[in-house]
């Protein structure tokens, strides 16, 4: 069964990496994609159009720039791996959440066990939590077999 | 113009009774709705169907319990208010936005300034940014005067 | 918060009394619908236009027929409460729960533990699972309270 | 006319097995496609994130992570076959009935006549209904020739 | 039950009329709806926004104003009843089925037996067909019954 | 028939008005509604969260709030009316009528003869073409009638 | 640009041969399809999954199965063309037109002018009316060139 | 990323072959598409279904064809750049952006800096605002890279 995986979240540890190779050594049928996970380019997206002097107008520029692609990247996907890591807010996480919740995306949660309280409502639609890329490279292998 | 207004977010300020007061002061006909906002309640919802040891279940009952108050009340409303406050993760507010912004339902978010750059994804998708109470009542006034 | 239930499922114990009499014993702003619930009726609604000869077109007929309430009752409830009794195969309320599943239509089921490992796929897509009707009640209490 | 047909439903005799080597050897331009239908890997699936001590839990879980393969196929799919077998509940097959008659998706029942009664509703919504797995293949091939 | 009916279809017989008529002396809880039926302001109704030389304009023109109407009471609508007459081609009654089976909107056909075989792709879609006014009459007062 | 009736468009003569009470002096069962046509407080919508700087983030602001309100009616109504005046480019009016098109709104427009050519595709997908608000009244005389 | 083309309609005259030819002459990147045209296999259908007796309940088995194909092509189609010949009812075309209608799906008729009339409202939600099949074959030229 | 982009708006420049080029220039993975922006192919493109003596209808027959195209276009497509030129009303591609809005498509509005307020509601539905071909490219080949 061929999937497209969605990888949202967290961007400064290398899960996005442990989970493509360990599809990659089991030889799956999976495409990855992702956000632009590049904290520079990303932030200076809406820059190409016109500097802007707010912050606010900055960020907001940016940020309509990559939902382009998000958007499109949600929509097309079949699965969502949705990663909470230990530092920052990540509310756009939660966000691409809920987004997939509202259009029937099944999605997986990625994070450790102390932060199960305050995420309740993302893991309760999700289809999924896993702590580690590692299950989260074996659900998937599960999924893609046959 | 008569509208249906959800209330999503931060349950450790008034910003609720605010805008709910401030709304009917100016006489406004609109309806509010909220998930339940008090705390030990929703967070014992499932608790109704059993009791659970594990903390990961009882949440997750909890909240797919309350999941059926909050998705009801954002596919029935015109507008939602997301309201982050400067504690906790509140990811259950982004969830909501991401939920919303999916099925094209307008929402205001409502933060403070210092937060608006971990906030971008969700304000961009966002029809405005408040940053006070009254602000969000005013707009409220102005969108649903004759 | 006002909620129209439909009542899913098994027709020969009181469940749906149950959850109904319970439900205005606390005065909720409940409307309660199901499918017609009298066997006999429900199996000669076909013959209103025409006898049949064959078994399989008098029941398909009969089906049809109540097939534009129980279609036109789940699209519009907000909650759907499905029930599996003891006795006989009720695939027609596993039917139900998988139409609300496909509309992301929230349903609750209700049955006895001993089943739970059959009902495992219905009951995954459930927002909750409750064992007596007076678990309903008390839900549908929580989730109706202002 | 390529097809894309899901499978879905008993898992105890071999009738996907004559249905994939019917429409083989008649060289349809047709994909098919299935849950996992190995009871034991099935059941176990959500070990893959953690044992649960609990049966319901653990039933949940699997079922949960079985459910990102069966949905997204059925939203994949052409067609869905619904087989009903001689024992057990398939609770899942009706549910996938279900799921599939809200997705205006079409299908086709397989089961024995001696159960056309209990299975009414979910015949009802159906476009065909076969008794053996052969005519499932010619309808097929007729519904794909040229 | 309450249910929003439209009648589709034949103009030259009181089929609407009867349907109508028996529906009140059982008192049930259904609003009626149809297309303009009057015949020539129905092929004028174009006229009013300026008057057409050729005939195929005048009859689009009329056509569209018309689809206003009955598109908007379509959508509206619980049940259609479409009505096949024995003269005239009636290929607006058989648009509106497919409109209504494209939005899975549940109708019943009402024509007698001898053109079955012309119907029979638009009474399969249907979820009953009936012989005569007072057929439909029974049929709706079976649904609408609490 | 009720009718729900969004005006769109101009804002510098009185067309509104015309239609207005050309429909209450036939007393048709018409709701009418629209965006802010005053074009001040439309401009400075943006200004209750806060003044901008920048015309382009001033008018951005300001639109974006002035489309909660537009975008709810659109959604609500059964009909808009789309006028086109002689001055102005008024693309927000050809904007709401490609959002009626894409949602199957049934639209009217109404404007002066000379303009045919480069509207043609905003008459294309509209079900009218009036050139005077009266005509406007007389076709919502004729769809809102009984 | 590439493009799906349903034909739907009339099976008494070679206008499907006309217009595949026409086009393949052009070398348009069209790929063409139908219902079933071939009368008896298309009335036998059913028969696959059992004879019948009665010719309403053999027409109804038929012409559901014919449906799982037709629902499915129009479903992949880009443009449908919709052809009513001289002779023969061809409720199923306008049921085609319907259902295309009510998906958004742009349609072009192809039929004689003395049937204007009849087929007002087929036509006004037609994107075009077309006499001859080399009419519609210079349409798709058209509108399949680069 | 592979992206299919619409490019909507004014035909008298050359704006199109500037990203078209640009694009090349740096090999991105994207399929660009277009109405037919030859004047008078366009304006006539309904007379291959006969000629029209009303100016109204021959642009009325010539816009529905075309619709044909950019309707299916804009469904297909990712992205839609939406091009206001200095001279001509360019309604279509304010429709054009409505539709896209709708339908949440993204799209990227490209024009100069002095038509910015008449441009207000459809750049508050963009995703991002360019003033020159060159920023639309750079815009792309950021969105489209890996």
């Amino acid at each position: 069964m061929e999937l497209n995986v969605y990888l949202s979240g967290e961007i400064h540890t290398d899960w996005r990496e442990q989970i493509i190779k360990g599809c990659q050594s089991y030889d799956l049928n999976i495409v990855f994609c992702s956000a632009n996970t590049d904290h520079d380019t990303s932030d200076s997206a809406g820059d190409i159009l016109g500097a802007e002097q707010q912050s606010f107008w900055r960020d907001h520029k940016s940020a309509k720039v990559n939902a382009i692609r998000t958007k499109t990247l949600i929509e097309r996907c079949d699965i969502a791996i949705i990663r909470f890591g230990d530092k920052y807010k990540q509310w756009n996480a939660a966000f691409d959440a809920g987004y997939c919740a509202a259009l029937s995306k099944p999605y997986i949660t990625l994070h450790r066990e102390d932060i199960v309280h305050p995420l309740k409502e993302v893991d309760a639609a999700a289809h999924a939590w896993a702590t580690t890329p590692m299950q989260v490279v074996e659900t998937l292998k599960y999924l893609a077999s046959k």
